[in-house]
């Protein structure tokens, strides 16, 4: 535990071995199994969820039942619904593990305890959203200007942690595509030599 | 000038005059009159703007020559291309003025100064990049789960200000449906007391 978390931040912000040991305090541990869930729409988002192993999805579901994947996260990824965090009004995501997890998680009062004792972590996190929000603002990009065979290529290029892990329908349903039209994508693009897929 | 800017920070961390004082002397106001362009694709982001007074859109073109637009940005928002502002790359978005503009640009240098001078900003900034974040993820969960027509009333009552502002083929682009489809459903929407329209 706190491997992955201490590489997210070392990479962003250096911590002194007492500053890590101060952080340490303000996280608890969770184990999840696959298929456990951490947040179900209707409830509140209490933590914001650090993923040290394991790989979880967050996903909303609509009228008509279809499920649609907002984010997947693996190891040294972040995870929660940030607008329920923040406010406490109820989620309508939902957050399920795909692989058993380790977390750790931090409440919202530990995530201001631990902004106002170390001003590096809210350096750090400033850092993480930058991130995400340059993340987020490429996927929004390619919705609008790529095909659905480039945003299948994209993905398969930029996150292979992620689509060797899960379902092809859930890769599907990220891309906001049918699992069809993405099997149709994936036996037009299949060939021998190919190393993307 | 600087009235917008103070009224974003003082809602989020609150400036003491001496701080505001201080503040000023990292921004740089800079007029852009209608059409001008604050970044074209194919230069670097040099500057992460305030937008005091006026309208401006964020966009990328596809190699049909389609406008894409990812943002738009008016009194109180920022704009910028944050992923070439920070790494110093080429730019493939565009940022245009739809009106007169008066900004406050911080560049790189004076960003990290004025976070270094001021921590209370380092705490405005990682608020703003969070709501941003909640922004573009609601976004993405509006892209993958609505329709056309629920997408557009959304973007109506969320953000009148632009709506009432921009061209419609531009609130098009926005939602990534064609100026067709978009004038079909304002003709399917509009009744004499529908106070949306």
């Amino acid at each position: 535990m706190y491997t992955a978390l201490f590489k997210s931040i070392d990479d962003r912000v250096r911590l002194t071995d007492e500053e890590k040991e101060l952080c340490k305090k303000f996280f608890k541990p969770r184990k999840l199994r696959k298929r456990q869930f951490l947040l179900q729409e209707g409830d509140v988002c209490r933590v914001n969820a650090f993923v040290e192993k394991g790989l979880l999805r967050s996903f909303t579901v609509d009228e008509k039942g279809n499920e649609h994947i907002i984010q997947f996260a693996a190891e040294g990824w972040w995870i929660s619904d940030l607008y329920s965090f923040l406010t406490g009004e109820v989620s309508d995501y939902n957050i399920e593990a795909l692989e058993d997890c380790e977390l750790l998680l931090l409440s919202l009062p530990a995530s201001e305890e631990l902004l106002a004792a170390l001003p590096k972590f809210e350096s750090y996190q400033r850092m993480l959203l930058q991130g995400a929000f340059i993340a987020m603002q490429r996927r929004i990009t390619s919705s609008l200007k790529q095909t659905a065979e480039e945003k299948y290529l994209k993905i398969v290029e930029d996150y292979p942690q992620i689509t060797q892990r899960v379902p092809q329908h859930m890769i599907a349903s990220y891309l906001g595509i049918t699992a069809e039209t993405l099997s149709r994508i994936r036996k037009q693009l299949i060939q021998p030599d190919n190393p993307l897929i």
